[in-house]
């Protein structure tokens, strides 16, 4: 693909301010590259840009870029020209620009706007971020179910330019009440005299405007959709499209893997992120994990006889206690995911701890052999029997902390993601730090 | 929704053999919803489950189920049986299925398909797994450019049932040759008499049978495409639906999870992988982690005569270390998900390394706050003092390890998600012991 050498002309020409060379070179290339090009370049630079480029594909570029892109990079536009771009995004990516904008400036562009685009977008905006209401749109193909193949044919025909999809179109009576859907695989299949109605299936997925984006990208991934019909009372109001549901899935992935780290939601991905957000989104745990630790260190302070005794028990501390932990966070993690995927449900939680039991069984003992070899070098056989006992049950509770904990977290209303690995590591530590001084004390008769 | 309604009255259904009652209640259900009512039964009432349904829609179903499902539900069925029932999967998830038989089951079903469907079968099988080749289907919908609009329709009309989708339209020459796309709705926009080659697209995203699945679910997801071109040389031999790119992303983002936590790839989910897989896929980097955390270990022994002295200090010893290893998995996660998902390039490693110093800076010196109260308390205040500057440096230290970890790995050629969590924590551990003991060392003037 020539993506990256026309991208690095481009750089080069928006760097000499040469808009023709801009303007040539940009229609080489599609808004998502448009887009890609502008996450590498100043604001100023993306306005110029933009401005070298054709409406319809401006308003797509533009849908393309981050939120704090789209911000930077019309900043400076004159109000007209914004209203023109923004009356030609799409409406789902509309309503989102638009919500990133300060009270004043969505006044003034409010005003700007022509009428149906106005109402249709105040609509859209009043939905809570992160439902169904919010990533929908509300340019879909509605066609009363007693037209016929010719009649939505034409239809289509006609209307077909301004709505997200055409490959789904959405039957209606004639007080708007949805009815049912039909595909446009089933019109073009299906002869000219057929009405609607007799192709249309009533058994459709739909979801409420305040389903969670999650339950409609699920969805949608389950019975892959090209889209997800959103509904209030027996009204249709919008749909959500396959393109948005990858999004979110990509997003709810990201979220789970930073959650499963104890890090919070960041806005706009870590290289736009400000430095504050990053601040302000891992220290809330980092600072609670710091004080659950206390744990360990009251059960060190507890056995220090013991380890005064015999200090070259301290060598083998780190290494039991985060063999713990490790596969304590292996265990949580494994629970977690499989339950965001829908792999793993409640009912299979006693199943899958008898499991885990004998798993951790496995590993603990392979893990006791590799450090009883460690341990007759350094310390002798009677420590070394000690290490290898406790390995074995440090790494079977360890485990089951972890397998057990989302489900706890589940039960009580929690998300599950909130059992992550340094709060896994943390229990399974202080777990550690017993079993280990206490088989200790046992065995070497303290 | 009724589907939990339908599917415990089915489970009931299927426990009491009454397979009229069976056929009733599937008829109601969707393909992806009984293929979920299979996911808790036993194989051989799936088995019954899929006779009592109709063909196209048992093909369906068994296309939905997890790998070893499908052969389990299929198991005991006459080669005659399967051979109609396979013929009626969709090409790419047939070739799935066929890849999980032996030998010997492939070598009867293939004599007993029809050879159309043999050959395409066999083509696509030939293709190494995780690749465009391995998850593209060959039914797509290819017409010669010349042909008008109106002739097109025709051929939609005549062949539409029997391909993947037919929202993309496939231009080649009468060689053969892949020449562009046109969408149908650009068809059915335009007037009857204009030729495929006018509406046509010829800077299509297109990607060739090698490709690994990973990067053509980013570009499916990237350009919000409805399905990708897969070309080998300049002949179009399949396409990839964004379906399967939902499917290979949501596959991926387990992958990587699972990795960050030193896992390997489980195949089939948690719930129906077998108690050797999930040792195995666990075990290795739970036994290198042990061996790894002697250094923790080393060190600790290095200055035992600095615990001697000071037993007290021990207490801190796991809150510290932790902490470290908290702050290092976080950067290493923020940086791998973010190398993933594209938002973080190799050129903005520097900038970024740059801005986690002030991050880290900052995480440190609000855990240090936190710890030297606690420290205070237990310990005295030079004790404390010691502890609140080991926690700066351990968590600037931790943060920088775990943020160049990924990047010195993907340079070396490896993922870099195999800076997992806990071998950032062994590595930030040992640096955690070497640097507290080492101020220990010097302010309590041992």
């Amino acid at each position: 693909m020539s993506y990256s050498i026309i991208a690095a002309e481009l750089h080069k020409a928006l760097q000499d301010q040469d808009t023709a060379l801009v303007e040539t070179l940009a229609s080489e290339l599609n808004p998502a590259d448009l887009a890609q090009v502008g996450h590498h370049e100043p604001a100023s630079r993306m306005a110029v840009l933009l401005h070298c480029v054709p409406l319809d594909k401006r308003a797509a570029t533009l849908g393309f870029l981050e939120p704090q892109e789209q911000l930077a990079a019309t900043a400076g536009m004159p109000v007209s020209e914004l209203a023109e771009l923004v009356a030609h995004m799409s409406a789902d990516e509309r309503v989102d620009y638009f919500k990133q904008l300060d009270r004043e400036r969505q006044q003034t562009l409010l005003k700007a706007l022509p009428p149906t685009v106005r109402d249709d977008l105040l609509k859209l905006a009043r939905h809570a971020e992160g439902t169904a209401g919010a990533i929908m749109t509300s340019a879909f193909m509605a066609i009363p179910a007693y037209y016929s193949v010719a009649r939505a044919m034409q239809t289509l025909r006609l209307k077909g330019a301004d709505v997200e999809t055409i490959y789904q179109v959405y039957c209606i009576d004639t007080s708007g009440r949805f009815l049912g859907t039909v595909s446009l695989r089933e019109i073009i299949l299906a002869s000219s005299e057929n009405q609607l109605a007799e192709l249309m299936t009533e058994e459709v997925i739909w979801v409420g405007i305040d389903t969670p984006q999650e339950e409609v990208a699920r969805l949608i991934a389950r019975y892959d959709l090209l889209a997800l019909p959103v509904l209030e009372g027996e009204r249709l109001v919008g749909i959500v499209t396959y393109d948005d549901a990858m999004d979110v899935a990509e997003e709810e992935a990201t979220e789970d893997m930073h959650k499963g780290m104890s890090i919070g939601k960041i806005e706009g991905g870590l290289r736009s992120a400000s430095l504050l957000d990053l601040y302000r989104k891992r220290v809330m745990w980092l600072v609670l994990l710091v004080f659950a630790n206390i744990f360990s260190g009251a059960g060190i302070a507890y056995f220090e006889e013991t380890i005064e005794a015999y200090i070259a028990l301290v060598f083998f501390l780190p290494l039991l206690v985060d063999s713990g932990g490790n596969a304590g966070s292996q265990a949580a993690t494994l629970m977690v995911r499989g339950m965001a995927t829908g792999d793993v449900r409640s009912r299979d939680w006693a199943r899958l701890l008898g499991r885990e039991v004998f798993v951790a069984a496995g590993l603990g003992l392979t893990m006791a052999l590799a450090v009883s070899v460690v341990g007759i070098f350094r310390a002798g056989t009677e420590i070394a029997m000690v290490v290898a006992m406790s390995m074995v049950l440090i790494v079977i509770v360890g485990s089951l902390i972890g397998m057990i904990l989302p489900f706890i977290l589940n039960r009580l209303g929690w998300d599950p993601a909130t059992a992550s690995a340094p709060l896994v590591t943390s229990i399974a530590d202080a777990s550690g730090v017993l079993i280990y001084f206490a088989i200790a004390t046992a065995v070497l008769g303290l």
